[in-house]
């Protein structure tokens, strides 16, 4: 049955997993919830995931929700390469670096919450962008200045890519969305290029996604 | 050296940490930081913690931020109990569970989130507590609908609690914080209550902490 990813083209958390899914050339199918619409809120893929968001993992009919989770599953079940390191402590600063946009910098910019702010409080399309402009901000500030404490060497933890790169890569990601310059956080702008010079993070850009491509096309 | 945690008693992450290492039974130090005072961007506390948030977990002079990177980190040094199963399933069940607060509902209600949007929306304190009651809300219905597809046994994923029954219990609390009755959430309620009959879940209880008490105290 191999895998399948229920996700969207412009999801940061899909792009981690499907980051994860290239680094370690593990092929799936990649089923498109627009999440942009409201298809997640569709009875049909409420059963598919009780929390109504994308990315749902599905691997030989078993399902894993939550991107930190899947990318945690795919080092159990197929540990080459290994994205989460074997050493203890690197593995703590590995999804310690993970969980700061995971957990703190991305959850406020998703579609449902941006959404809410305009049904809460009438906010407009410019007032969201600025609440999205000042979470990113302060998620890139924070890797930022972990980054300058421990220099990547090439990438936050040593040779390979990992979580933390696929991370700070989707952090990266989100300022684009923004049109925020990375001038002020020069080690995030490096750590980024060179993620991206790599096929797996690369043709896994949102902008190179199908769903993408047809939502820009002309009308 | 030992175990500090730098907490605080109303963070439900802080409280994430807690039950964990009481439920461990490994003894630390908790050092306060008043975050509702804003001493987390504090020159001496943005030293020990680059993102000024709590929990920062030190061990032997080693730190680890984010509260599920500090569990991983506690099951990988001290083992027994296990927060975190190690069936490979199991294990993507219980990670998912967790991120869905984590990652989802309680950054959305967190005092540096409640203040901006005062500052960015002029939300009144009804307004925020709307919000906040809204997020909450979607927690835990999330979590309800899961608990009826896996019905606890006693705990989340079995016999024992841990890191979804830890992550649930501080969903719980949020909804406590916010006078949000469990009626619509029964399996849920079911679920915490059982928690919160053990003391390492009832002594972490952010109303049982120092602070609280400090803080509530007639002046």
């Amino acid at each position: 049955m191999g895998i399948q990813v229920y996700g969207f083209w412009r999801s940061i958390a899909s792009f981690r997993v499907r980051v994860a899914l290239k680094l370690k050339g593990l092929p799936f199918e990649e089923i498109p919830i627009d999440i942009l619409s409201g298809e997640q809120f569709e009875p049909g893929y409420a059963a598919v995931n009780a929390e109504r968001v994308v990315p749902t993992f599905i691997h030989d009919g078993h399902s894993v929700y939550q991107s930190l989770a899947i990318i945690e599953y795919l080092d159990d079940i197929h540990p080459t390469p290994r994205l989460i390191p074997e050493d203890v402590k690197e593995r703590a600063y590995a999804r310690s670096l993970a969980l700061m946009t995971i957990a703190d910098a991305h959850p406020l910019v998703t579609p449902r919450v941006r959404n809410h702010l305009a049904e809460a409080f009438g906010a407009d399309a410019k007032a969201i962008e600025a609440w999205g402009r000042h979470w990113t901000t302060e998620g890139l500030a924070t890797y930022e200045r972990l980054l300058a404490r421990r220099a990547p060497a090439p990438f936050a933890l040593g040779a390979e890519p990992g979580i933390a790169d696929i991370c700070i890569a989707g952090q990266v990601v989100t300022a684009q969305y923004l049109k925020l310059g990375l001038d002020a956080f020069p080690a995030v702008a490096v750590l980024a290029g060179r993620c991206f010079e790599m096929p797996a993070f690369a043709t896994s850009h949102p902008f190179e996604q199908p769903g993408f491509k047809t939502a820009s096309a002309p009308h």
